[in-house]
């Protein structure tokens, strides 16, 4: 692997190496906008004494999907042509990607088709056809699904919209980060480091873009689930790789492989890497719900799950995590709330 | 009791039986805008199917306090005077309107004493205090608990901020149907109804200052729970009551009084009135979990518990609900999920 410059610190010309540019998460925030007002960040008091620090608290499960992922889908749509939105567009997701892209289609009359391996949560595929997607049920874990797409992109004419590997992607990702140090600067706060969790990498790449973009040091530390620790796993060898099925409840966070557009720049950008077992995601769950009132899916409490194992190196530093989802079925909320997890 | 018309049926000379005027409620909005956004007004499929008609849902425990009574604590605090601010204000709770009040003095520099009785849930105390207020855990309920509040009034000369009986708290609360008009406009539909909650009944009243004030023919129904029903039977017999010790594990509904402020409003403006059990609360909480992924309170799931009863009289039509809190604790979140109620 080669050495990777952030964005800031390259000219345009030589930038090559970072997959995406300030400016384009600057111009994908333009283009969301419209659609989508700021979700809140917060602070809670219980939450900042149970973990020794003070955590900035993004609301992402606040959004119409109730997942950050849906600034991705409305992204790539809106950069869309005219004649690709004609197409019509086609993704592989393990469920809040595809719900993003299907509510982004709905909304600008864009015909959507999301491949799901089986598994997936029903809830989540309720969603996504009740906003008028096509839904296609294949394959055994997201790679398969993967294949479905790219099946459906060579036999129809699709246009793919992968849930990683765009840069569009990686632009909507990085209008969250966007957000949190307009809303951060306006509670006359100052970010020390945010712990974002990793399925592909796209939050976590759109937030050192912007962050390195701004200027800032934030440091970025990444969090994976233990049961699926491929990219952690390539990270520490600093070598790509894809590795055995994901074992872990946390749907979001269930891949098993590298993406080229994410990989370099996780290896360039994140401070430190970290895994955390499914127990530790529903402790995490359980405490933010008793500190917040907010009840978000396994992955979507990645950030602070992983803030209990950097209890020590993160002591008395301002923390901004996501609350990225809430798209948890009845089934798994009852195995957190009763302890089963 | 004297027949009451409606704001917009009398000259504001006239209208002195109806308790606050549209224009107290456009005032209280400019006074609140800058400090909270509006709230999501959304519809999902899932749940119109379930209930066989148009679901409009308000996000209102999306509000920083997770309840919609920082809109009345807002509302009273920005309309004080420079002087009554410095006196600090103190007002009997059974938790989000003392949350909501702690919330509005913390952000605006206003001293504020809460009071509530023994038994509200400890979350909320954690909340309130965090938040720098005085708590006063006193009585056994709400009556009690504002006979500290009127002690402390005599004693310290506090300003008294009453959870219902206060102009300024039915004006903050019709600020929320005062968006839900236009959310409900921007999205292109038309409500025929609204499905309200009722603990002292502000929210009500506020929401037909707004529907009636702007012309409609918006038909609002009251809900309170089986074991808190005072202001229900006193509906009944149009005439004002003290009711039993209220026995529901929604806080929120569990008064036992009629308020000066709303009863006559409510009986003059009510298109009817309906009382839901606490295992109807639940189902209600379990369903919205299921077909939106959003987790409420027990009074946060009033408005939904009701169209179950109304599935008949509303079908097919347009209805406005408001997810009123979310600020359950574990515990009763497990009942819930445990299907214990």
């Amino acid at each position: 692997m080669t050495e990777m410059k952030p964005a800031h610190e390259t000219s345009e010309a030589e930038s090559c190496g970072w997959p995406i540019t300030l400016e384009e998460v600057l111009a994908a925030e333009k283009r969301i906008r419209p659609h989508l007002p700021p979700t809140p960040l917060r602070s809670y008091g219980p939450l900042n004494d149970a973990l020794g620090m003070h955590v900035l608290v993004k609301h992402e499960h606040h959004q119409p999907t109730n997942a950050f992922k849906v600034r991705n889908g409305l992204s790539v749509i809106t950069a869309m042509t005219p004649s690709e939105r004609a197409r019509g567009v086609v993704a592989a997701s393990m469920g809040n990607y595809g719900l993003g892209l299907a509510w982004a289609g709905h909304r600008l009359g864009v015909g959507v088709t999301i491949c799901v391996p089986t598994g997936v949560n029903s809830d989540k595929l309720t969603g996504i056809r009740d906003l008028g997607a096509e839904l296609m049920v294949e394959g055994s874990d997201f790679d398969e699904a993967t294949e479905i797409m790219e099946r459906l992109v060579r036999d129809r004419g699709l246009y793919p919209a992968h849930g990683v590997n765009h840069p569009q992607v990686l632009a909507g990702a990085g209008t969250m980060t966007l957000e949190i140090l307009e809303q951060a600067t306006s509670m006359g706060v100052k970010l020390d480091a945010m712990v974002l969790g990793i399925g592909g990498g796209s939050q976590a790449v759109g937030a050192m873009t912007m962050l390195r973009g701004r200027g800032t040091e934030v440091r970025v530390h990444g969090v994976q689930a233990q049961g699926a620790p491929t990219i952690h796993d390539a990270w520490q060898r600093r070598k790509p790789c894809t590795g055995p099925p994901p074992q872990t409840f946390a749907e979001g966070l269930a891949t098993r492989q590298t993406y080229p557009l994410t990989f370099d720049a996780l290896c360039a950008g994140l401070a430190g890497f970290h895994l955390v077992d499914d127990t530790a995601l529903a402790d995490a769950m359980r405490l933010i719900w008793r500190t917040s009132h907010q009840f978000v899916e396994p992955a979507g409490a990645a950030g602070i799950a992983a803030l209990s194992v950097l209890r020590r190196e993160l002591a008395g530093q301002t923390v901004g995590v996501a609350l990225t989802g809430a798209n948890v079925d009845l089934a798994t909320l009852r195995r957190v709330v009763d302890e089963a997890i």
